[in-house]
């Protein structure tokens, strides 16, 4: 069979340009993203109370809701790093608004990487005249790739609405279990959409995606969501764009599920039946948090106990004696009853690659679903040698 | 050198057996612990709503204060068994009963090892005539063995205080972060101490110990502490008891942190200078839970910045600008300056087998200490193998 290449559509006015700026290595590190006018933006950051310092720069940049760049470098997150680090994020800052000749508070930084280190920020700096003369429309591919940390593959997808195209982009693979914001995820659009639509949209959306995901259940210090839209391609219905938006970050918040770190196989965990949503929430993410649960599902062992273990520990109020368990289609738990014969099957069904664990337990009409990945060898490696 | 063996005391009056009756393989699965004379007892049980059929019926038992055995088995936790599984206890318990000729009601029954599978117990009724006669002395060492499931070594101790002696013995490896109370604990003392005084004790010394362990931010479905006191040895002074009692547990507790599943280091996190000590309990726990943490404790690598964002994460009110970070003897963060240079002294203290990481973050009067340790592939190992 033979796979039809998806084609990525662009947003009108946004151009960009990728180079390395030797901050660690000699990969792609450096990137910087241009709307050719002025965009209303809306933002969402880290709840980490050691939030690195381009977030909070960020928020500063944001505060007026009117965004014209955005420069992201990797290899170095720029936390825990003091004033100095706020000096360097804005003597950067300052070189990018110089070489696109726009006020810096029109631009936000982000910064992804080891975090307590200062950044080379003179080699940056040396690095960034001649990036406007690079820049070009058709990159934007190529800035998710000068994003990636551990990331194995970069991120993103399009989608149109109307006239308007909305492109997306995201990077995060490991410290992912985002609390109110997440990871970095850049949204282009050149849909005409005020900044205060943006920012409830963009509120609705990141919960219901981005927030729904969990690799080690770590929060970074850099998450970052921002949703640009230069108006180029005039007004769209809201509601379609929403719905849109919704399932592209849903798209790219699977991604970085099944991207974590080490991860062999995606986690999807539905949690129905309960009466308030926020249950349901919790009930899902403590399932699909589990180091347990995820070592059973990494080593294919049908050992659904730890499902059970997960959802009593949740801290909801549920009786087990009317919960229901499924992987994939085997039902393996039924209100006390126990199918022992089912545990050959469950065990093939862990051979695929994404896994979907449904849980009931009750009758509310309220339910949750997350993304996840199983816990390996290989997390275990490269977070035992990422610095060193 | 050579270590002087240090003697284990056991308290008087209390006996016991154990054997194997076949729940899974040939070793040691079955215990029974017999007081000669009715005890006043007080217990702690798991948190999890998914517990476990022996926490139903030992809840029960223990409701008028008083014991005077304890049976567990390993292998099998039966749990997530529905009435089929309390029926299964009742039985082995009312065969103990039988056979030491006491009121079932004064026994109370555990079990831990897989969740979600029947216990085999007609096999285990089969094994109970003749224990009585395998009761004695000097045994209880013994009866530690027989209740580890994947630990690598027995947990016990005992201390002296006056004329009468406490013993402590303990089990758990894995799904371990006890929510007030925790894995498998007993506690025998022929002090003289009244059902009341010994509950609002368990209560103080648990909160100290064994809350304050976390192996995998899973909390087991058979959490179990209990103490029995036969008033054999006559009364005490309660202040020093407590004081026993709580170096005991806690020793007990960085036990089990050490024996964690797959861990080669014990972490000892301390945080001082908060507010409340609830506070301090939170930032520890962040950072002894954090997988990234656990990982670069594991691979000897000296990044402190996972610390930073642990303490981030943790959902408490502190000032980065003010936070410091040392590992051992090495203050690597302090209050936004870098030291850099420390890093290849942080590495060689990492190869040690057990890691203080300490934290201030400001003038509060508040501190606490936890105990966890790092994450292996071994535990990655252990987990996608269990029950297969």
């Amino acid at each position: 069979m033979v796979h039809k290449l998806t084609q990525v559509l662009e947003p009108k006015g946004f151009i960009s340009a990728a180079k390395n700026v030797g901050i660690k290595d000699d990969t792609l590190d450096f990137t910087v993203i241009f709307s050719e006018v002025p965009a209303a933006a809306a933002g969402m950051f880290t709840t980490n109370r050691f939030c690195g310092a381009p977030v909070l720069v960020g928020r500063d940049h944001l505060a007026d809701g009117v965004l014209q760049a955005i420069v992201v470098n990797s290899k170095n997150a720029n936390v825990a790093t003091g004033q100095s680090g706020i000096d360097d994020c804005q003597a950067i800052v300052a070189a990018v608004g110089q070489e696109l000749a726009i006020d810096p508070g029109l631009i936000l930084p982000s910064s992804t990487g080891v975090i307590g280190r200062r950044l080379p920020a003179d080699r940056m700096i040396a690095g960034i005249p001649g990036i406007r003369q690079m820049m070009g429309s058709g990159k934007l591919t190529e800035a998710a790739h000068a994003i990636m940390t551990t990331d194995t593959r970069p991120k993103y997808g399009s989608v149109r609405i109307g006239d308007a195209v909305l492109f997306g982009m995201a990077k995060g693979a490991g410290m992912i279990e985002p609390n109110l914001a997440t990871m970095l995820a850049y949204f282009f659009t050149d849909a005409q959409i005020s900044g205060d639509q943006l920012k409830g949209m963009l509120h609705r959306v990141v919960n219901k995606s981005f927030n729904r995901v969990s690799v080690d259940t770590d929060t970074s210090t850099s998450d970052t969501v921002i949703c640009m839209a230069n108006g180029l391609a005039g007004e769209v219905n809201l509601h379609d764009f929403e719905e849109a938006f919704t399932s592209l970050a849903i798209q790219l918040a699977r991604k970085i599920a099944k991207d974590g770190e080490g991860a062999t196989k995606l986690i999807e965990v539905q949690v129905e039946g309960t009466n308030q949503e926020e249950d349901a929430v919790k009930l899902a993410k403590s399932i699909v948090n589990s180091p347990l649960l995820k070592t059973a599902v990494f080593g294919r062992d049908p050992n659904w106990g730890r499902v059970a273990m997960a959802m009593g520990k949740a801290g909801v109020d549920f009786t087990p004696e009317r919960a229901r368990i499924w992987f994939g289609p085997h039902l393996v738990f039924d209100r006390g009853a126990i199918f022992e014969q089912q545990l050959k099957e469950v065990e093939d069904y862990l051979q695929n690659e994404e896994i979907l664990i449904r849980v009931s337990v009750g009758d509310g009409i309220h339910s949750s679903t997350v993304w996840g990945c199983d816990l390996t060898y290989e997390y275990v490696r490269i977070n035992g040698e990422y610095t060193t």
